[in-house]
């Protein structure tokens, strides 16, 4: 990985503003000159704030799959019943989702587009973040607290309910709906299912 | 679209291989050629049985496409309470998505490698399925069977949580479960939740 660039404003700018154009270009098709034309400047200029397009898709890709692992190694290790850790796990989730909804779509698909030493470490990242959600699971099940069923299709019943908010496709029309509104729907859905009693 | 070659069991059998060949590579780094190796025969040969790459994407993406549809056409109509048409409709997903594990996975990704005239039929296709899909639950609403939820959160919901068994990723370790017990514990965990009563 390049040598990170100092941390400025302008720097952060455009990191998001290139996570906007990776979203709608895809990553492949987006060139440094595409962003330094969306950031308004030169291209020679751009090279003063971000190395090249690798170093910024992972930037974005692994501060945002850090703020997931984060998130999971506090709340698996609280002293809670697991019903609750799941709670907060999702919602966790769907803060960081809602949050970074210029990145977080990276880790669908464009992780692939990283180089061999950035991307073991993403998908180690990835890894031990399922493992510690599915961990929650089985605590949960064990409790009795869940209903007894495969935890791998548990995890992931959970996890792809939890996607679709960052798949750029349906990003592109965005839901009128506040975090809280979000958060308390989804919570809801997967908890309590979608049939009325 | 190319004229569609005559239909027979080795053309049949071309058609799944590429399909496994494009889940595995992607479809833009799948040449010719290699489809011609994992069929053992001379890229030459291969010409009789399909036009080329992107005749083979239409066939088998349009095809599974078209069965989706064909299921929520039938189904939408049915002169029965819409929980009921949920629970035929999420059944018929599945096992449309299991049965074509080959192929069905092209919806995710493929489908934007489609030449214009096909896209805009399979994109008509599938907003066709949505839109039954969300009416039928906008009728369980008005039924006062489904929680009058935000119909369209409530879609993608369901249609997210239905979609990780194509997902190529998670679909390379796959469970070891039957038809049977996977659209049980779906229609389970979507219909009464994650949690034990």
């Amino acid at each position: 990985m390049p040598k990170p660039k100092k941390q400025s404003k302008r720097r952060e700018e455009i990191l998001q503003m290139s996570a906007k154009l990776f979203n709608e270009k895809g990553y492949k098709a987006t060139s440094v000159k595409d962003i330094a034309a969306v950031a308004g400047i030169e291209a020679a200029s751009l090279y003063n704030h971000i190395e090249n397009k690798q170093e910024v898709l992972q930037v974005l890709l692994l501060a945002v799959a850090e703020k997931f692992n984060a998130a999971i190694d506090v709340i698996s290790v609280r002293g809670i019943p697991p019903k609750r850790k799941l709670k907060q796990i999702i919602e966790a989730h769907l803060e960081i989702a809602f949050e970074h909804r210029n990145s977080v779509h990276l880790i669908l698909h464009d992780w692939k587009e990283l180089e061999a030493q950035q991307k073991d470490k993403f998908l180690r990242l990835r890894n031990d973040y399922q493992n510690k959600f599915q961990q929650i699971i089985e605590e949960g099940i064990e409790a009795g607290s869940l209903k007894a069923v495969n935890s791998t299709l548990q995890l992931q019943h959970i996890l792809s309910s939890l996607r679709w908010i960052y798949n750029p496709e349906l990003y592109k029309k965005p839901l009128e709906i506040s975090l809280e509104e979000y958060k308390e729907t989804v919570l809801n859905l997967l908890f309590s299912g979608i049939i009325k009693e």
